[in-house]
């Protein structure tokens, strides 16, 4: 299986508004079955997903929680209007957002949007990714798939990594059930959650700071069979039963 | 950056004593800067880093966590013997290896191995990659990075994808410190960890099962710089302190 992998560079800075899928269709020559993961950042900000700090007034509890994070209570009150279920408040805000993702701060971001601004997760990523197919398909009369993306952090290591909170044209989980391996075992592992290993590596490509790469194009992944289950059931969520007892 | 990702096929099945990166290098035409993916599942059955289950006489506390996880007890005493640190038995074992890396089952593993054995990380996997980075050298005159990766779960989200547990001629994390935005703001979210984005991808095109593609090279991945500081201290893990609270 031979992989190309190229990152979608030479975009202009984006605002509400802007055409991203068509200013990204001008850069790419899409084949059917590629893959194009966007950064959530940038999906926002062209859709408008975006809030002034000044325009929020902090609630009683987002001044208590930035009492202890040092950060401004604005930018907490975003953060949790954006969460449907706090599950720690310090060192950071760690939420469930309402398409099931749990993240830091809940991915409100400050960073690549002009002062004063903040950068909110779409608030339906299955729905832009599946938005953002239709659009190729539209624009280029291909048919792709879509991974949206965001960086967040995770358990036992350290340092940001991509995940999937949005995905179109594939399922989330490759399902093993039932193979066997070289042996001719049955496997005991089953699932991989090839989505979160394609936006990891996309955010590999896109990097972070100035690099203006906000989007990434696969070639030849080829397909897969699964579900889409990627999120745990709160009752067979073993860190966050532990997290939602620890903080009452 | 155009990124081209190739996997290794076409290797017979590995046993100990077999030189692995010969195969693998009579596979693939290496270029200056490469990175060269391994499973540390056939890294270890080339270096003999398996355990016959019937040698195993399992001790008290693996009978006592078997009964629990309904495994075998002879195989919770191989996990039991590659942890330095259990944090949790039920409902599997999850536990820190000598490198710093924490998994379930200590990444012990049943599958694409005889009936009966089983096979260990490596137990140095630093010095594994650099083994294997020496030898690339060696055979074939070309600098490349290696890493050594595992299949492991995470918080939150289910199904399994591809870790970094050894890399050698690079970093684990691309430092962004001082770095700053398309709008010159000094970036918050500093540190990525690479190596896991590289490894995830390499595990999405090695693929589980019988598919017999235990090594992915990458083209064209670039140059960072950072640090190797890839697992949390205990003091500083969250989901850490809390298991051990937990399980006492």
């Amino acid at each position: 299986m031979h992989i190309h992998v190229e990152g979608v560079a030479g975009l202009p800075i984006i605002h509400k508004g802007d055409d991203l899928l068509a200013l990204i269709c001008e850069k790419v020559v899409f084949a059917d079955g590629d893959i194009l993961c966007i950064a959530s950042s940038v999906y926002s900000k062209a859709k408008g997903y975006t809030k002034i700090l000044s325009d929020i007034t902090p609630t009683e509890r987002a001044v208590r929680i930035a009492g202890k994070t040092k950060e401004d209570p604005r930018f907490i009150q975003a953060v949790l209007d954006a969460s449907t279920d706090v599950l720690l408040e310090y060192p950071f805000v760690l939420s469930e957002v309402s398409c099931g993702h749990i993240g830091v701060r809940a991915g409100v971001d400050q960073s690549n949007i002009e002062d004063g601004m903040l950068i909110l997760l779409p608030p339906d990523p299955m729905a832009a990714a599946a938005g953002v197919r239709e659009a190729v398909q539209k624009i280029t009369g291909k048919t792709v798939g879509v991974i949206i993306t965001d960086t967040c952090g995770r358990s036992f290591r350290r340092g940001q990594t991509g995940h999937a909170i949005g995905w179109s044209g594939m399922t989330a989980i490759r399902d093993f059930r039932g193979d066997t391996d070289l042996f001719g075992h049955v496997l005991k592992i089953t699932e991989e959650a090839v989505v979160d290993e394609i936006a990891g590596f996309a955010n590999f490509v896109m990097g972070e700071s100035n690099n203006g790469v906000p989007a990434v194009v696969f070639r030849n992944c080829g397909t897969w069979t699964g579900h889409d289950d990627l999120y745990f059931r709160p009752d067979e969520d073993l860190t966050r039963a532990m997290l939602k007892k620890e903080t009452g």
